[in-house]
């Protein structure tokens, strides 16, 4: 008896030590999966078709994670939270999806709308925006926990445009870009406007109206310094300009022969403005159904070369230092990746990655440059010094690549 | 018997499962410090008087650790790993010390040379490089665990001029700094020359050497987007500047008028490079020995404007954005900060945050700055678009500020 005793004050002590240990590493065996590592050479690779995304490290080039559940991921876009340590994906479908880097896992995922297409988070990291097609407007979500903080619906479509039996009443919004001063910007598609949102106090958005910007507004993109926001028109030849520095001078009319011309060329064409590349006193971007780069002065605006490339560009995008600028193109050409330097406007290189060559992102400092092929489910990674392949990592369908020292620019 | 011999199987089991336990969250234990966390919204603050660093956190206003036995902090700066979890600080004495921001502990610390000034990361994080004043050199360490790849002994001095009872045999190295293509550039100032350092292959380094820039080199800084390389002169007025897109157009001479001129003031009133702003098109920079900004073309450098301030600038920084230029002041005016509109070079917003205005930082989007005030034992933050402080922290004597978004950055 005494034994029996014995036995179980022992085994009692040795069973409330486990307790006491398992308490203590609770959460460890939580998180047995998350990395303690810095963020800062992490990144997310859509995988569009499966509706996952992968977790990137640009340091080893190696794979971390593997995310699923991320419904349509179409034209999907990333931002990244202050800390590097949360990516928020974009859907097609109105999806709003934060991932943890470290943890490998779906923090939280919302549907915000029923079609969307990119978003935005604030100067101060605290909100997120997202822009819907369908119901037409902005809305503004807590980067913490994706509570919804405002809904600001897009200018009324009149009565002929509007759909009365269902939720497409407001005009598509486009375009959507964080600007300093705890601003957003965007562009309302139908109406032609381009809006100004101060959310510094986010439940009292101000918002500043800019009407009659041109016919069918479908894109817009902030230039690297944050000043100017630069709306590319669907309906009609050339782009519409807002200096955000002075708001009150209204928007200004550039490049009037830059669209699709007399060719009314079908929509899919219209190459989208994150692949213009503003580097320093130049801006390169795609010609509209032209196998050309185009290049302008960015004070004046004024086209001063027409470079002969591969195929019809999609992204065209300067190194960090500027002393590159690397084009991908549309089908049937979208196998191949030109090189151009800036001062000669010369193709250095041609490289044949593989059909379906979708995006690239260079590392934060340049070194090095990520591109998705598609077709042959990798990633390549090139040298961008010697122009050599130096990795390759398997994806599937890969598409958009976001590398997280985004977290640190503005007007992504 | 039965009983004891089931009591000590099922102690044993029991001891065995902890024993288990033990070694699978042994991790946990040697790490109960570390913070799993991103690394994008940290950053260094050094305590020179204490030989100490704070890691802070710019989101929270916090400060998370405080790390002890760095050594002489005077003039120390401080670069970032790839991944932005890792410090590297260069210390007066020739101490080079690797801190762990999610730890908050020292990981290495050498004493790597007599007397140091500087150090720079190499663009694909692998290297770190320190400038010695004694042995004059450069000396390249691995960033992973600080072992010397490489040590580049400067130009030999005269035999008049070399201590023959000493290790000053060589030029001082200054104003070193990273650049795109693998590359560290720096000036030897006894020799007046600058070296521009390949270092794809670290052990065999490839130097380029540019002779004859002028007397006295004493600092340098990079264009922000790592093109242009420009050296300040001690001991002449003019700056040598050095077109690393071009190396073999040679060092060009630019604003002759800059400089001491005839007043020969002295040595400690140089502002250092690290205090210019190069925003755009625009040079922004203190004037030697005047109470002015003086503003320059970055294109042809002539200047365009002189800028009456409060005191002898020290660093004119421009806000991310290029919006706003903030300026410090030597003493006896280094109780005060200025806020001047780059478009109509007026001084917009005098603070007073107190005696000893040493450093200011900028959170990456530019929303805040960080300024140490030295004699109060605080760090001030305030928020750039209202002009108003928002936090205080407490520090030891703070002097440098350095955040992790540093890492992504070149030139620094």
């Amino acid at each position: 008896m005494n034994r029996m005793k014995k036995y179980l004050s022992g085994s009692t002590l040795l069973f409330n030590l486990i307790l006491l240990l398992l308490a203590f590493t609770g959460s460890t065996f939580a998180e047995e999966n998350c990395q303690l590592r810095g963020t800062g050479d992490l990144g997310v690779v859509i995988e569009r078709a499966t509706g996952s995304v992968q977790i990137i490290n640009t340091s080893s080039h190696s794979s971390l994670f593997r995310v699923e559940g991320l419904g349509d991921l179409s034209h999907a876009s990333v931002v990244y939270s202050r800390d590097a340590r949360y990516a928020y994906v974009f859907g097609r479908d109105g999806g709003l999806t934060k991932i943890d880097l470290l943890c490998g896992k779906l923090v939280k995922r919302i549907i915000q709308g029923g079609n969307s297409i990119g978003g935005a988070i604030s100067q101060d990291g605290k909100l997120v925006a997202v822009s819907n097609y369908v119901p037409g407007g902005v809305k503004i979500f807590s980067a913490d926990d994706l509570s919804l903080l405002a809904d600001i619906p897009a200018t009324r479509l009149s009565p002929q445009k509007a759909d009365k039996d269902s939720d497409k009443q407001n005009s598509k919004t486009v375009g959507l870009v964080d600007a300093p001063g705890h601003r957003f910007v965007y562009t309302l598609y139908d109406t032609g406007e381009i809006w100004l949102l101060n959310v510094r106090n986010p439940e009292k958005p101000v918002i500043t109206r800019f009407k009659n910007i041109g016919f069918h507004p479908y894109d817009g993109l902030l230039t690297p310094d944050g000043r100017y926001y630069i709306a590319g028109l669907f309906g009609e030849d050339g782009m519409a300009l807002l200096d955000l520095w002075h708001p009150e001078k209204g928007v200004k009319r550039i490049l009037d022969h830059y669209g699709r011309g007399d060719k009314k060329l079908p929509v899919y064409k219209m190459p989208h403005l994150e692949g213009w590349a503003i580097a320093g006193d130049q801006a390169f971007f795609p010609a509209v159904g032209h196998h050309e780069v185009l290049v302008a002065n960015s004070k004046n605006w004024q086209i001063k070369k027409h470079i002969k490339v591969h195929g019809q560009p999609v992204f065209v995008m300067a190194r960090p230092d500027a002393h590159q600028i690397w084009v991908n193109f549309a089908f049937p050409d979208n196998d191949t990746v030109q090189v151009i330097d800036p001062e000669t406007y010369k193709v250095i290189k041609t490289i044949t990655p593989g059909k379906g060559v979708l995006h690239m992102e260079f590392t934060p400092r340049g070194e090095q440059v990520w591109i998705s092929v598609r077709d042959k489910n990798q990633i390549q990674v090139f040298d961008t010094e010697t122009l050599e392949k130096v990795a390759t990592l398997e994806a599937t369908k890969p598409s958009g690549i976001f590398f997280t020292s985004r977290a640190h620019k503005t007007g992504l």
